[in-house]
């Protein structure tokens, strides 16, 4: 059972402070008039390393004790976690051991490289991943640090959320996309613990619905090989988010493909910034569930930027 | 001659203050050490209407006389002037009548429609822009608000470096593009007298190197038809324009379509910003001569953000 609270998250905001960008959230009339409801969006893709997920990777390295950084870290990630540890790592003058699927974007394979990380490529399975970080573990001496199921992890992730709620005080919704679940516990708690009458609401592409099935069953369900463009939100959830999520989430709904696309050239189109399709996703459940959200107030956090361009530019 | 000076700026800054965005300055470290310089971003393309050019507009329409508002304002331009025209004229409940040449960005003449402007359309010439404009004017009453041949304008535009300085006060060069002028000069001015020893350079592509041609052989040229990506840049210098750059401005430099393409997609990539293509034309001139720029602290003007994404998208 997970202890993570608060507390935790508060102490990891003041641990990472010196470290992370305090993101901007961004708003347009456009995309506000075009889904019936007011959308603040809190920016994670200009974040360090252009995720969020370089929180929770900076927080669980703040965390280690002096004899395990000497250890170095090690983990598997498709990506902008991979790359969240590489960077952090790199500021902390520690080794780092990245297991990544040989078909993550080229993008995020270049980031983890420029920030020092020390690749090995694997099959895109969970079994491939798990027994390949084993296996670099086993030589090294590196300590895993994990993608999400880990409560430093989840405090890390859980910032954006209080920032969030710091820069946009009237809030009746806060949105995020759900994959491993980190980013997801992390905000229901910040949000539930400090406003219990806010609503926490997941999205997640139906090509990948395996949070929304564990949700709705009371049960953990792994995923489905799955080949949504939401590159980022193909991992199931773990124990630990699972439990929390339970216990804070209000729903996770899902959307179609196309929503997806249609969502990501929008906010590209509409707040000039560059999104990744898994950051993508709540606007894209939005926009095919646009009288549930009518006229309601939603924080949605972007949660990066990292794409193949050179794939989708001509 | 134009008697556009410092003072000028300043009370266009003070008049527009309650309409435009204090746009933010982004840096990216790869792209520094990419180009062997340090880059400051200001971000224009998160202005609103997502362009500088509406700063130009919304001092040109405050400046109206209440007799000459009512007659309502018309303009010429190929896509961010029109669109910052029709706003402008929207906040202060004005008519606008804008002619645009029929080739414009799909995503321009879309943004002038939902600003309310009521377009007349034209061929893409320079001729038939001013001959529709005449016949729409005379027809109207409306009031001509230049895209950049105007001191209204040029104060207008020249609040964006103003702002810039402030935000990053160790500059060795200031960059802009340049296709009519109107942001060239109005940064020359704002630049120069206030620190004479910093230098202002415009970037032009070299498929549109009017102003290059003009600025080096000391008279005014036309453009050529040009059939570069950087459809704002496609128009000629004015007369006012002219002799302020001739007078404040330290060099031209050009580029080629490649670089416009490869800069627009390191922009996107580094700093998670959408960019239209004439926005990417400095840093293209920085990639084509790098050793001119080593080491230098260099301020870019990033112009605008509209374009037709589903063009560039898959």
């Amino acid at each position: 059972m997970s202890h993570v609270n608060l507390s935790h998250i508060l102490a990891a905001a003041e641990r990472i402070k010196a470290y992370v960008h305090h993101t901007p959230v961004l708003q347009s009339r456009t995309l506000n008039e075009l889904c019936g409801c007011d959308l603040v969006f809190k920016c994670e893709n200009l974040q360090k390393v252009g995720a969020f997920k370089f929180r929770g990777a900076m927080n669980a390295l703040l965390s280690l004790t002096k004899a395990e950084k000497k250890q170095g870290v090690a983990t598997h990630s498709s990506g902008n976690h991979a790359a969240g540890v590489a960077y952090a790592a790199k500021l902390l003058q520690i080794p780092a051991y990245i297991v990544m699927p040989k078909t993550a974007p080229e993008t995020k394979k270049q980031a983890v490289a420029y920030y020092g990380g020390q690749i090995t490529f694997c099959e895109p399975t969970i079994e491939a991943r798990e027994q390949t970080l084993a296996h670099v573990t086993k030589q090294t001496g590196a300590i895993f640090i994990p993608p999400y199921n880990d409560e430093r992890i989840i405090a890390g992730q859980g910032t954006a959320a209080l920032e969030l709620l710091q820069q946009t005080p009237h809030l009746d919704i806060v949105m995020t996309p759900v994959g491993g679940g980190g980013l997801l516990s992390g905000t229901a708690i910040s949000v539930k613990e400090q406003n219990s009458t806010l609503k926490v609401i997941a999205a997640e592409p139906a090509l990948a619905d395996d949070a929304y099935r564990s949700f709705y069953s009371n049960q953990l369900l792994p995923p489905n090989p799955s080949v949504t463009i939401a590159d980022g939100l193909r991992t199931g959830l773990g124990e630990i988010t699972f439990a929390i999520i339970r216990r804070h989430v209000d729903a996770i709904m899902l959307c179609s493909e196309t929503a997806i696309k249609q969502a990501m050239l929008l906010i590209w189109q509409h707040l000039k910034i560059v999104i990744e399709p898994s950051a993508a996703v709540p606007l894209a459940v939005i926009l095919e569930n646009k009288p549930f959200f009518a006229n309601r107030r939603m924080g949605i956090i972007l949660t990066g930027g990292n794409l193949d361009l050179a794939k989708f530019i001509l």
